[in-house]
């Protein structure tokens, strides 16, 4: 199933289901936040199922992706992961900073309480704040209890999403240092305007994450194209990890973390620090700047026949 | 102006408002939640303003703290400071570990989906966790633009609370080492049943926070008196840490960290671990153990004449 939140002038949007070929677009009647829905998942699915028949049918109107809201606008917990070993390396290299290997997932809490949509234009205030993007998924889940174990935890899984977790360079590292974890350096995430039922990505959806190709244009050229079934820690793992002390609630996003592998000289970054840490491995200085106010960031993981999924993340950074 | 939560089953609960005495409260008409008054304080105070004078003239109902939910049931984000420099100086000694000093206020991002009821048991899953409490005070703001100035930040506040800042302390240290922050260190807080507005605490409200002794017992003798107006930071820059990059949305809640003193000889601490610290620095070894199931912890500020502000947070730790 395919869902999006389209635009109402509320906080949190109306729930919609959406075509295959992203053509289409049918509200739900009697669910009317992606919310409610996640809240309430066995009971309410159903209504949805019947949602996506018709809408394959032909019925709806037409879907504008780039009028969408984020699928959840607003979420009650963000905790993202950093599951793919090469980004953290590269990472190590750019701060400088080797954070301790503890033989368990890396994971902070960052800010829910706004997901910016998959086109609308991002302000920063400060371009000395190093502003980069980072390529990511991320699943939504429904209710988990405290110590629930991986092999139940991937039961949790409601969607997947498509993510780019903002970040600004220049502040991360003195944090990091603080070991409190980021404020100031992780804004707003924005998404893709499109979550999918795992089912919808078929074999595409691994124990290794979303196997498919994250493409990654800045300023309309290539950038990176990282394969997405690389996590080294898989979205059970980094749930059940979450859940060791705490329960989550329906709603809770958790991310992969940027996308990268291990022969990123071939595919590329899914961020711009890593760009950075190649460049100091290789000559010992980073000589790619971030990104400054008109630039663009595109991101989009298609199906492998080219087929839509996700729709893309293509925005524009300007001066807050 | 005296807000409490009552338990009516629904996850925000009903918004009352309760008397100087804490002997009854009253529904506030017309606005279901705090949440909905913390949204939209100025069209919507004017009522509850009515309402706290008539359960001061005697309406309403009898008031059961102990039956109340959390002021805040839930928020949109939950950023805690680290602002009593005494306490970062022992935990320091604790965890063995010196945060780099960047001389910026130090803070991290906590779980907000849910907060405790003040007399709630609270249930942990294994004791070699390291169970330890936390007295602090916390704020509660309206809409905070980014990069709001630190004069104008001090406006923001709606609403002071006192906390629980439950914290996992073998966690927190292999935590820290990542920089990425706490997960599994700090599960959900605990709140006192009174929230109260600013002007409500007097000349107890001050620039250096709330300037009233934080009495913390534990298993009924006394462990704590520290004085919580010794902030090195004011709620105030701790906004506007936070707001540096990130706008916050109004419910966002603002903690002080552990209210700690210079002279923790005299008065004590507000959580263990501190405890810990000062015995590792007077012997080079940490004896007083942290919490076992069944012990119970009790926290409460009151004014300097004894009267009610918060009331207590009073819970007993049990096994999940």
């Amino acid at each position: 199933m395919r869902f999006a939140t389209l635009n109402d002038g509320s906080r949190d949007g109306r729930l919609a289901v959406v075509s295959i070929d992203h053509a289409r677009a049918l509200l739900v009647e009697g669910v009317a936040t992606l919310q409610v829905l996640l809240d309430d998942w066995d009971h309410l699915i159903p209504v949805c199922r019947a949602a996506q028949q018709r809408v394959e049918a032909g019925q709806g109107e037409a879907f504008d992706p780039s009028a969408a809201m984020a699928p959840l606008p607003r979420a009650w917990q963000w905790l993202d992961g950093s599951a793919y070993p090469s980004h953290g390396e590269l990472m190590d290299q750019v701060l400088g900073i080797v954070p301790e290997k503890t033989g368990r997932p890396l994971m902070y809490q960052g800010l829910s309480d706004h997901f910016l949509s998959g086109h609308e234009n991002v302000a920063f205030p400060d371009l000395s704040h190093g502003i980069d993007f980072e390529g990511e998924f991320g699943v939504v889940l429904g209710n988990v209890a405290v110590g629930t174990p991986v092999e139940e935890c991937a039961r949790a899984i409601r969607l997947v999403v498509q993510i780019n977790d903002w970040s600004l360079r220049a502040l991360a590292g003195p944090e990091m240092k603080t070991g409190f974890g980021w404020i100031q350096a992780k804004p707003a995430c924005s998404m893709a305007p499109v979550a999918l039922t795992p089912d919808a990505l078929g074999t595409a959806w691994t124990e290794g994450g979303v196997d498919l190709t994250l493409e990654v244009d800045w300023n309309g050229r290539s950038f990176g194209r990282a394969q997405g079934g690389a996590m080294a820690w898989s979205f059970a793992q980094l749930i059940a990890h979450a859940a060791a002390t705490r329960k989550l609630p329906a709603g809770t996003i958790i991310g992969s973390g940027t996308v990268s592998n291990a022969n990123f000289r071939d595919v590329g970054s899914s961020c711009i620090a890593e760009r950075r840490g190649i460049e100091i491995v290789d000559t010992g200085t980073a000589t790619t700047g971030f990104m400054t106010f008109g630039d663009r960031v595109r991101m989009e993981a298609r199906a492998r026949d080219g087929a839509p999924l996700f729709g893309a993340i293509d925005q524009r950074v300007v001066q807050a």
